[in-house]
């Protein structure tokens, strides 16, 4: 089974008014992101899961979602690639944040007086050391901003949540300390999703998700497609593929766009062996800061 | 830098009484996995979490640590790919558990009167379905064997726990459905571990970790030094480098023993323009039924 992705309907152009979807509260990591990406006239719509943020974008409430794949420190977020792969939507853009944590108080609360930290579990390992050092009880949440909202609500100045800057100020509350993660190379990238595909431009990425018959070498056959073209793979990895026990899904993303010849029959090549190929989107390389 | 690992010290047996540390609570999969791996005699030491277990090992405390490695529907536990590499233990042997859930109630409980259901958050994800046509509450707890530790502290007859049949014999509780799991191709495949090396014998299989250079086609080429010996790989697993923006640290399993010489030369090679390679060990490939 192969699908090759459909051709290109519209230039993506970030001035527009977009409505995006993102996971979590409010002052999200994924909510500043979606606006360095889309821009400051995005209207951004808080979901519970990931699920919902797929579904808000399969349903036409909204026109794109903006979803974290990857953390430079704590690596994929799995449940976002098999959600790629149960869904029909298609990879338009990719984004890296800077990811920068504050321990965040009640007005007027004190450094030296908070006993517990509360943030997502993600967060809290982030700041593992800074934690240590201040020696607080830790108590992990379901988001980040999420936190900020419970702090906020309990009104206690002994807890503190971990979350951006965003989010203190969007509560209305007060950073006591900036910058607290051990590790500042601290970046998450994204994926801006959408039903359609755009054009990608002449300096693309290309995700792609396939799966072989397992035998001896099928992996590195695969990867020749690739290599015997001169096409850089920027990612790799793998996921389980449920009911063929240590069979796995690989997605891979490489430089190039579906409508570059080589990538092309790079991908005609490979469908040639591959039990199971998709195209989940050819988009602009992020070129940011 | 490139670590081979040392010659092999010991010979494997599971009749000799091996004191094994575990994560979880006594009752938990892991421990049955142990059970099934070591034998019957093997003594198992509960730990809080898998850094302890790499400690229990790494002091002495111990001879051998079980983790699990990978699940089938779940996919790997990356902290453990983590730990393996931030410790010098060595990978001694493997082993695939299938992973069969129990609703488990208070003694005298019957299935309609439950309400609320709480586990480890995987176990819950595996048996969504089924907990959906229960329509029950669910409860995310710390692990599988400690949320029926849990339901019999409460003494709740409305509350049950998700676990192994096991863990219900242990603490004295009901079970009131068994394989409740949405999908039956449910299994974790785990590692032991230890201080030294085992003779691995002639059907083994060898786990490596390595990282390269940040150039197009680095990948291709360590995966051909082992395409071009005819070595299998049976499993490939990436993992951030941190402090290296969106470089990986490569996992692989392969099919045969560093003692084999085409398995030697093909890691000399990739010694040759890796910028990182440990053999984690070579150990006994599963056989089980």
């Amino acid at each position: 089974m192969v699908g090759l992705a459909p051709p290109f309907r519209e230039k993506e152009t970030h001035d527009q008014k977009m409505n995006v979807a993102f996971q979590g509260e409010h002052g999200a990591y994924s909510e500043a992101g979606l606006f360095e990406h889309f821009g400051d006239g995005a209207v951004a719509l808080p979901c519970e899961s990931f699920d919902a943020v797929f579904a808000a974008v399969s349903s036409g409430r909204v026109e794109r979602g903006f979803i974290p794949i990857e953390n430079s420190l704590a690596g994929s977020i799995h449940r976002n690639y098999d959600l790629l792969l149960q869904n029909e939507l298609v990879v338009v853009g990719e984004h890296n944040l800077r990811v920068s944590h504050c321990l965040i108080g009640t007005p007027g609360a004190r450094l030296e007086g908070i006993r517990t930290v509360t943030s997502h579990p993600q967060a809290l390992a982030q700041c593992e050391g800074y934690l240590k050092r201040l020696g607080v009880k830790i108590e992990p949440a379901y988001d980040t901003a999420g936190s900020v909202k419970l702090v906020r609500e309990g009104g206690n100045p002994s807890v503190a949540a971990i979350a951006s800057r965003r989010a203190a100020e969007l509560y209305g509350m007060q950073v006591l300390a900036e910058g607290i993660e051990d590790n500042p190379a601290n970046y998450t990238r994204f994926l801006a999703i959408a039903c359609h595909p755009v054009e990608p431009g002449p300096d693309a990425k290309t995700s792609i998700v396939f799966s072989l018959e397992n035998r001896p070498g099928a992996l590195y056959r695969a990867m020749s497609v690739f290599a015997l073209r001169d096409i850089d793979l920027t990612k790799i990895e793998s996921r389980p593929l449920v009911g063929k026990l240590w069979e796995y899904f690989f997605y891979i993303d490489l430089a190039g766009s579906v409508e570059e010849t080589r990538v092309k029959n790079a991908l005609a090549n490979l469908s040639e062996f591959a039990a199971f190929l998709r195209v989940l989107g050819s988009y602009p390389r992020y070129r940011g800061g």
